[in-house]
């Protein structure tokens, strides 16, 4: 039986990796659509490689070289957001939402409202607007599959299990280049020390918030949200060697965990194969043995206060986990740019938390209220970081 | 609603941690049966405390202590095995098969026979009749939950999945207390030496078998029946913690694993629960940042050659693991009665599993073709022994 898949994000690092995976099992998938943001070529030949049906590319002005660049492939393509939310809403079983930030609420959620089958790795879409997500996924009937690789794990050990049976559901964190460093050299750091992640490759942004720790606590966002759990049951453990990713406690005392090698082919092959697991091949398989030891501590929020600051935000819930968001992507441009330190991001961002506090005091409505909030929020921390 | 339960091997160290959690939910229970072996004031005491329907013990000649330990409470009884039959027939949600040893396959069949849910505590159904028991369990319709630790916590791992899209199955050792010892330390080794458990509090038997590494040949053979999977996915990790007790490896590289603190009452708590948790009092939470660190490392079958040879016979199949049992029970039975040595056991295991190759190739129809073999497998070792 053909699966149909559209990705959304297909010229990303995980849209790269779930192009790999479907190329190595064409019997069973069909490609819809694909959906970039800027690079035609990068998006062309991924179309033609897939034999996608449409080619969508976020970029207003990217029509003519996209166009170019598909001539002769009989593969259909527009360009300029309506054309991302037209591939968003292709018939398809499964919808890749592999956006990076913001930008992917708006397509992803058109997928949502059509009650797809949505493999989530755009983190924003709960994170800013999780409430409004949940509740129309829920009305519209759309399935979500967590893809981030702590997400993924989590629901392979939540499995048919009831959320009201766990006592503490835990995520894993590699703890970043500065896991043992002390303070003092933290806050000297540059942004090429913070971005050399220790496990896994991935992009200059979420490199920075793993640094800061501020990655995990997004996470705890988005589990309260996909799991519907309580912030007081969620944990994040520092595990440097990124093999176990998740675990549950349930209320006898078992654990359930995740573990799968630091690659992201594999929670993306767990939701392409939507419970009819797919066969990786080129992958390097768990070997205990081999690795030796699995190591795990305690956070310390002395030295990672952004993860103290998520946790806060997810408390008081209603709007301050969408601002921290906002404060954390200008206050880790501004830091990448050199123009801040390590420790500004976290000051940055709790100030935002507090400022808005009183003004923004529930959950975005929709995806609407979501980005204005967003907007404002990354407008007054430009101004503040200028000031 | 109540779930009605009867516990076989109701005074032994897992029929005790048993009436402890049955004891902690009484508004969930009703015991309808309990039976023991041969100490008529102890079961009297388990079945006064649980409330239950029945007390049978096996012993013929306790009928008398065991009806003068009961008057007064209403309790009905019986003495000899029919009186066990009949407790493992009564009727009941649940019955905890934890009778050790051969004694406990006839009633455990009976209650499959029956078509009852088993919590299988009891090895020798499995390693001695494990075809035959499968084959009855689907026959009947009985299902069996696995109450040893690392079935139990496999059991987890796999949920709803597949047995088709599992690369590996694998199981924990903890070692025992020669992991690090050398070859010849070990050759010398007392039993009193052998049964010093670093992790779990358990028999004498049972930690000696533990300490040759017996106890995971015995483990592998009933993982290979309880969910029917061939021996060439079967695996064996030393993980001295014994906190991971389980592992799945799925075909697309993600691993599920069950692990719990070593405290029998949490596999207990999960077949009690089937399906609906428990709570437990008093159990000790996993904290991984709390220990720290997890190792593992390949068992060496140089030093554990019952490893080798019971692999050897799950791979031969046939009567090989009920053969291998009955020799390993007479030649531990010797070596904690200081008559033979640590690597005399593995010896004669062997030496066993080679006579009856060609005298049992087929695997036991049956219970009583099952008792059969072990029987005369029993008495061809205490004679070799005496040779």
């Amino acid at each position: 039986m053909t699966c149909t898949v559209t990705v959304l994000g297909a010229t990303g690092s995980i849209g790269r990796s779930t192009a790999d995976l479907l190329d190595q099992h064409r019997d069973r998938f069909r490609v819809a659509a694909v959906a970039g943001g800027k690079d035609a070529a990068a998006l062309a030949r991924v179309a033609r490689e897939l034999g996608a049906g449409f080619a969508a590319l976020s970029d207003p002005d990217g029509g003519p070289a996209l166009r170019d660049a598909l001539a002769g492939s009989g593969i259909a393509c527009g360009a300029g957001p309506e054309a991302v939310i037209e591939a968003a809403s292709r018939d398809a079983d499964l919808v890749v939402a592999a956006v990076s930030g913001a930008a992917g609420l708006t397509p992803t959620h058109a997928a949502i409202r059509l009650g797809r089958t949505v493999a989530l790795a755009n983190k924003e879409s709960l994170v800013c607007a999780g409430d409004a997500f949940m509740r129309d996924a829920k009305r519209y009937g759309a399935r979500i599959l967590p893809m981030d690789s702590e997400h993924n794990a989590l629901a392979q050990a939540i499995g048919e299990g009831r959320i009201d049976d766990i006592t503490r559901m835990t995520i894993t964190a590699s703890g970043g280049p500065f896991r043992t460093a002390p303070r003092e050299r933290i806050a000297a750091a540059s942004a090429a020390e913070a971005a050399a992640h220790p496990t896994w490759s991935m992009g200059m942004k979420i490199n920075i918030d793993s640094a800061t720790l501020m990655n995990k606590g997004l996470e705890l966002v988005e589990a309260h949200h996909l799991f519907s759990i309580d912030a007081a049951r969620l944990d994040v453990v520092v595990h440097p060697q990124s093999i176990v990713h998740g675990l549950v406690t349930w209320r006898d005392g078992a654990v359930t965990a995740g573990l799968a090698m630091p690659d992201m082919r594999v929670p993306i092959a767990h939701c392409l194969g939507i419970g009819d697991r797919l066969s990786i091949a080129r992958g390097r398989p768990v070997d205990l043995a081999a690795t030796g030891s699995l190591t795990f501590e305690r956070p310390d929020e002395e030295r990672f206060p952004c993860l103290r600051i998520a946790r806060a935000a997810l408390a008081a819930g209603g709007a301050q986990p969408t601002v921290m968001n906002a404060a954390n992507e200008i206050a880790v441009a501004a830091f990448i740019a050199g123009r801040i330190g390590f420790y500004d991001i976290a000051a940055l961002v709790e100030r935002a938390c507090e400022d808005f506090a009183a003004r923004f005091p529930a959950a975005p409505a929709d995806v609407a209220e979501a980005l204005a909030i967003d907007d404002e929020v990354r407008r007054w921390s430009t101004r503040a970081l200028a000031a």
